[in-house]
């Protein structure tokens, strides 16, 4: 026998899953979170995370949902606000898990709430046992459009956004429209920051409907049948950018347009923004840099910062006009992009490119014209 | 254009790295832990996180190295043992990594001792900004032959043996036997279960030299020739059979033979039973199951637990001889086996199989059989 001194270990693992619309989740004869129980011929056990204010508004018919189908079910409620993203509400849901017994395999997790709870609820499934699986409910339109099709996992830790976290697909991924409806304005505002995203970067169809129904679609609270596109545009350019590099092994993200000097202000300027909020700030000032640099037109411009303000979103924000934060901001990204800026930019409405080498100055050249054109109102 | 109502994420996740076998890994013209800068330009930067026993053996030429080197070091010394593998040091750990200010991908963490500390660290790798790169250097015999070639990752959670834990693998892992010297014997033997465990269900012949080389392989510290050829067949086995299942989707593992009955058991006697050592008596049980069922021979059954007594491993503990704990113990992994016993048993010696109805009666059985074995001594 020959004996080795170098063994190499080499395999792959698959992922898969859908996100999946599902008008009426918890309608008594919808059993799609119900389904299939393992190797335990026992009653069907779940157990069910959700956001506290979404239990105020929707607990009862989700509980009478499991009672009236005979489910062993346990409800944790969870305050999820990006304050309470952290370590301690992480510990609870896992020992919410511990006390359930959960089987290891055949009894999803689900979880119902927005981007917060989702990326806690994740984090936690992801690590106890070495993983369980879990189902993501997202109730909030930031969550129908960014978190559904993602499989970031985080907490906030050090005063840093998303500092801990995993990749972690769930199961599966259910859009409930209903949900929708108890939302108020703001939130479809900060849900709209991420479409608005998508739109720039990648779709200049989903940039004029947004010119055309941007409003409309906050009046109705995307009860509009304009709104199955918006959201169907979102989610597919979404996955068009994350499919390929879901481990982000490649850190050049067009998905990354807004979040590169946002992290951190968002953070400091806790409870003041909101996710989207603080991205569509962060990506008014990439359009300036870019602008700055003459290959973005003082239309394109213009229209844009329209778009922003006809979604009813912030423009401004005196932290995105002190360019101290924003150097600070920038090199904390800068360490966790590997030491290299990778900023995503736009040429033109719909595409996007990458800058690596801004600098200070043009970083305060930029902060004086955002405040001037993002207070301009 | 169509609208869709269901959208699937699709993709896989490669996974590769080696195992090797460098001595001397700490002389200065060896540069394999400080090669690659990726696009920093700057200095080399190594944050190295160390058992602290270790630390006092070996620290001084470690830091030597780095310094020799011009790299910019830093060195984060970890009381690590079962009792201290928990959420605590999981945050020195994490905290050792935000203070360095590490890169995402390029500054791989280099985490040097035994099991613990190797999955403690893996942990904090796989979470902090999801996953920066690690090189695994164990400094015992259950790292080089164990913990090596895995890429599981944990903490001690709820009283309970690695709770909470991720798969992530390393970038590498170097084995440098200088290590292995400094080791006492009861190190060797507790290395020995895990390498006897592959031997029983894999590897006549490796059950073989164990048989004819036990005492001479503590004896010498590892240091004899046929070491090579009995790390060599414990990792090749092991990879076998973690190579296609390394995310444990099949629940139905050889290579937790001896792990059925232990991690309750271990944590519970804490700190009276070394790993290896509650695996062997573990194992020691689960030939007494088989052998009563018939298909384990007496032959068979005696020569194993002359072995184990041949590697001064433990043959008997009270809570072994304890049905009630033996009990609750089977039902814990019960749960984390998804409901199923998924009992691995050596029908002979190199071989495996599972038996999934162990009753109560047959734990009591075995108990009594496992006293009057393992004490008669």
């Amino acid at each position: 026998m020959e004996i080795k001194e170098c063994w190499r270990l080499e395999t792959s693992l698959p992922v898969k899953f859908k996100v999946q619309s599902v008008d009426n989740l918890f309608e008594r004869d919808q059993k799609i979170l119900i389904s299939g129980n393992g190797f335990s011929k026992k009653k069907i056990r779940r157990l069910i995370i959700i956001d506290e204010e979404v239990y105020s508004l929707h607990g009862e018919r989700i509980e009478q949902y499991f009672l009236k189908n005979n489910v062993q079910y346990k409800i944790c409620q969870i305050i999820s606000t990006e304050t309470t993203k952290g370590i301690s509400n992480l510990l609870k849901v896992l020992n919410a898990m511990e006390d359930f017994h959960l089987l290891r395999q055949s009894e999803p997790v689900i979880v119902i709430g927005g981007g917060v709870i989702l990326d806690l609820v994740g984090f936690a499934a992801s690590i106890y046992r070495r993983g369980v699986p879990y189902i993501k409910i997202p109730t909030t339109l930031v969550g129908f459009v960014d978190v559904s099709i993602g499989v970031k996992t985080a907490i906030n830790h050090f005063g840093n956004r998303n500092r801990l976290g995993t990749y972690y697909p769930p199961l599966a991924v259910y859009l409930d429209k209903s949900f929708l409806t108890t939302l108020g304005r703001r939130n479809f505002s900060n849900g709209l920051g991420e479409i608005f995203k998508m739109a720039l970067i990648k779709d200049y169809r989903l940039f004029e409907i947004l010119e055309e129904y941007g409003k409309e679609l906050i009046d109705t609270k995307f009860q509009i049948d304009i709104s199955s596109e918006v959201i169907d545009r979102s989610i597919q350019t979404m996955l068009e950018e994350l499919e390929p590099n879901l481990w982000e092994k490649n850190l050049q993200r067009a998905v990354d347009f807004g979040h590169s000097f946002s992290p951190l202000i968002e953070m400091r300027a806790l409870p003041q923004l909101l996710h989207g909020e603080a991205v569509t700030i962060d990506m008014l000032l990439s359009c300036i840099l870019s602008h700055h640099r003459g290959i973005l037109s003082e239309i394109d411009l213009k229209r844009i910062f329209n778009v922003a303000k006809s979604l009813e979103l912030p423009t401004f924000h005196p932290m995105f006009g002190d360019s101290k934060i924003l150097k600070e901001a920038l090199d904390e990204t800068t360490t966790h992009r590997n030491g290299k800026q990778n900023l995503p930019m736009i040429p033109k409405i719909g595409k996007f490119t990458f800058f690596d080498d801004v600098t200070e100055e043009e970083l305060n050249k930029a902060a004086i014209k955002l405040e001037e054109m993002g207070k301009n109102d």
